[in-house]
């Protein structure tokens, strides 16, 4: 392991990560909300933590290995976590102990969207606007992990997307290939944000409102500054711009990018995860419509329509979003939404949960052995689109599956050692795995009442999720630290 | 498909079916109870009813292929559930109604030991005889289809077994196969009994007590004479015993052969799935012993680690048996017990669950994905003991899991759009599927009060459950019904 060029990166890191706290201090001073000394405390600190951790290794270039890389991503998301919540530490406004201030920084960079803050209009702006901007940041880290890094360390079957992106690939030469492709789909990030923005501007939304609700759209990540989330605004038009820059965020970007290069929307529709993926949408926003229309929730078609689009997306994208009345819905709804959170985003976008080609890859998987049965003899290949894909991707996608499982059961049987009741334990242990958000019953709201160790194993959970899993448990092998 | 041959089968089986309502008529004849009618008119009614199926197609003695295997399977359980359930429908005490004995006897036969029954003890000694027999029907049942037929068939990586029953492999010629292999571990099954129902009688159960719960016990079953179940008895003694025959009967039946044939022990401890079921017990009482002994359920130490273990074993190896505490313990051994009921007994036992050799190849295809990201280059077989598997039947393993997953989540689904709450519905469907029994909330104690729709939706979960999900499965297809 190069632990010194490790740690050198991982000063430049927490260096560069300080200048994120410039935007939250000058909307403390322009909104003159007093929060602004926090901001700047925490970039001081950052910026000399991360120079102090730099200089002594700023020599050290070696070359990284793959193993390097699994070491890199999880101290990535763990270090920046942790840094990302030293304003909210500092901050009187709100007063939130460790695990609080962890909990939410982690929630927020890890576009999990839960949060353990009530009563979040009447905090000061420059806080809400870093709470959404911590979102917005992270769905960008998360997608050069899903698009350029995951494919290179092999992780959950993502090597099938090793051939797709482009640029040369070298095994063991990760930073030219991950800086070209990162820049294109920041762009592409940057130019949704944008236009997310001027739509919820347009619809009505303040410029501070729209700004702060695009970045957690895009990110998926579905931080709110108003405690009714996007019910506060009460406007089937925003719901409707929501659902829109969710879909869209939703999707792979290296997708997006092929379509954009090529000028052709049926590169979309080429994509065999894009398909099954609309298909899905449509489905879930179908069956809520019906359920919503048979058991009168809403009074006219249209409400119950739009209600049941915003939801189904929202919460099946895994932006977690919700409208007043998701809680209160018939049971089968939220237990079905929440279910379908586990397949959650496309591989390569902001959404979490399982992603739609792995699912699609399981379902293929399971039709294979269904016509291996009626036909024992017969070579039937896993095919996505017209593209054969190997066994070993298949096999690392059941190993992925079944590691989900194991690490989902574990956090919720904690959960519940902890204090929880059932139903909250389990959709708040979905809820941090799959980067959702909300949960049902105690954590339906938010996540202040749960208890501190709690939040710990949930602060896990979102990092599990976000990491696909096995980034984080190859750390947890003899064999990984073994030379 | 060779439709005369199999109503000729089938006709036959109804045929011998039918002897099975005359020990029932002697219980009822012996204790005077009244209910000796039914059980008369069930044998003469199941008799014709089978000749006039058998005999116009009598001449039909074509030979099956593997594709006929599934049909008779699938026909063999069903039909068996539904002529099991004539004497229930006949009896007026109790008086079921049409979803209630379809229920009760399908739980019977599938080894569910769910019921719908309250009031147990004050019904007619025959139809609790009836019951008892069911399950043990059923185990016998179970013990030939995992052991003989799913092999051949090739379902859930079953065919992992099929060199290992003695005998010459034809692939399509089952009959003489079968006939060997399920009379020798029919011995064994019914030594086993006779040694279970002594036992129970040393201990101070009534003759009758003692025979059926052995039944039960032996065919991992859990129907109990009494409304409180084990609990009734108050005694360690029978717990224990009963835990002893559960952990004897949970273990792959073709190892007790190997064993007794080689007259020695070690057999059991060469074998890698024993070892790890024992492991998972052990892990579980320890578990919950030390959660007992910490939140001071009972009054001792020696009365917490005998409720543990009882409890432990019982609803891990997916028996269900109760004593009166289990529902009213620390949530979290509950939730534990029903996860747990998950992996269940070995193959080749009668208990369910998805089987400890298929979590261990689970848990080894995981392991090898880990060690994998660390050495992408090294080459790893899963290997059972040193006995290398084959990737078709980790595959088929994989399969067997998402199915058994996607089957879960769709009955959940139904059983809450019956109305059923969370809880209720989740540990219904865990309980049916895993043909365990008992559930949590509103299944805690009986399955009388839910909707008869959910009834009928939780006797497809436990032929799901016994069939392994794909014998099932594979009749929905298309191709399965194309020639
Ligand atoms: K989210
Ligand atoms: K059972």
């Amino acid at each position: 392991m190069q632990y010194r060029s490790i740690i050198r990166i991982l000063g430049l890191l927490i260096a560069i990560f300080s200048i994120t706290m410039i935007p939250p201090a000058l909307v403390a001073f322009g909104y003159k909300d007093g929060a602004g000394v926090p901001f700047i405390l925490s970039f001081l600190l950052c910026l000399v933590m991360g120079f102090a951790i730099w200089y002594p290794n700023r020599a050290n270039r070696s070359e990284l290995k793959v193993r390097d890389g699994f070491l890199i991503v999880v101290l990535f998301w763990t270090v920046l976590g942790a840094v990302g919540a030293i304003p909210l530490l500092l901050t009187s406004n709100p007063d939130m102990g460790l695990a609080d201030a962890f909990f939410e920084a982690f929630s927020g960079l890890t576009t999990t969207g839960a949060t353990v803050l009530t009563g979040i209009e009447t905090l000061p702006k420059a806080i809400l606007y870093y709470r959404q901007q911590l979102q917005w940041l992270g769905g960008m880290g998360i997608i050069v992990l899903a698009v350029a890094i995951l494919p290179l360390l092999g992780v959950g079957g993502m090597q099938l997307y090793r051939a797709e992106t482009p640029g040369p690939v070298k095994d063991n030469k990760m930073t030219p290939r991950i800086a070209d492709t990162a820049k294109h789909l920041w762009y592409i990030y940057l130019a949704i944000t944008i236009a997310c923005a001027l739509a919820f501007h347009l619809a009505g939304m303040s410029v501070f409102d729209a700004i702060c609700h695009a970045f957690s759209t895009v990110a998926i990540g579905g931080f709110s500054t108003y405690d009714a989330s996007m019910g506060y605004f009460n406007s089937a038009t925003i719901n409707m711009i929501c659902v829109i820059f969710l879909l869209i965020s939703a999707v792979n970007f290296p997708l997006h990018f092929a379509a954009i290069r090529g000028k052709s929307v049926s590169t979309y529709f080429r994509d065999p995860e894009f398909k099954v993926f609309l298909g899905i949408q449509a489905s879930l926003v179908l069956i809520c419509f019906l359920v919503l229309l048979n058991t009168n929730v809403y009074q006219t078609g249209g409400e119950a329509l739009n209600h049941a689009a915003f939801q189904a997306v929202s919460i099946s994208t895994t932006a977690g979003f919700t409208t007043d009345g998701f809680s209160t819905w018939p049971l089968f709804l939220p237990i079905l939404l929440i279910f379908s959170s586990f397949i959650g985003g496309c591989a390569g976008s902001t959404g979490g949960g399982m992603k739609v080609v792995r699912v699609l890859l399981l379902f293929l998987q399971g039709r294979r052995e269904l016509n291996r049965l009626v036909h024992p003899r017969a070579v039937y290949a896993i095919k996505l689109g017209r593209r054969p894909v190997e066994d070993r991707i298949v096999e690392a996608v059941w190993g992925f599956f079944a590691a989900y499982a194991v690490v989902f059961v574990v956090i919720m049987l904690s959960l519940i050692l902890t204090g929880m009741d059932n139903i909250s334990a389990f959709t708040a242990t979905a809820a941090c795995l799959n980067n959702l958000g909300p949960g049902l019953g105690e954590v339906a709201a938010h996540f202040g009442s749960i208890p501190d160790a709690a939040k710990w194993l949930l602060i896990v959970a979102m990092v599990f999720g976000r990491l696909e899993i096995f980034t984080l448990l190859v750390l947890f092998t003899p064999a990984f630290w073994r030379d």
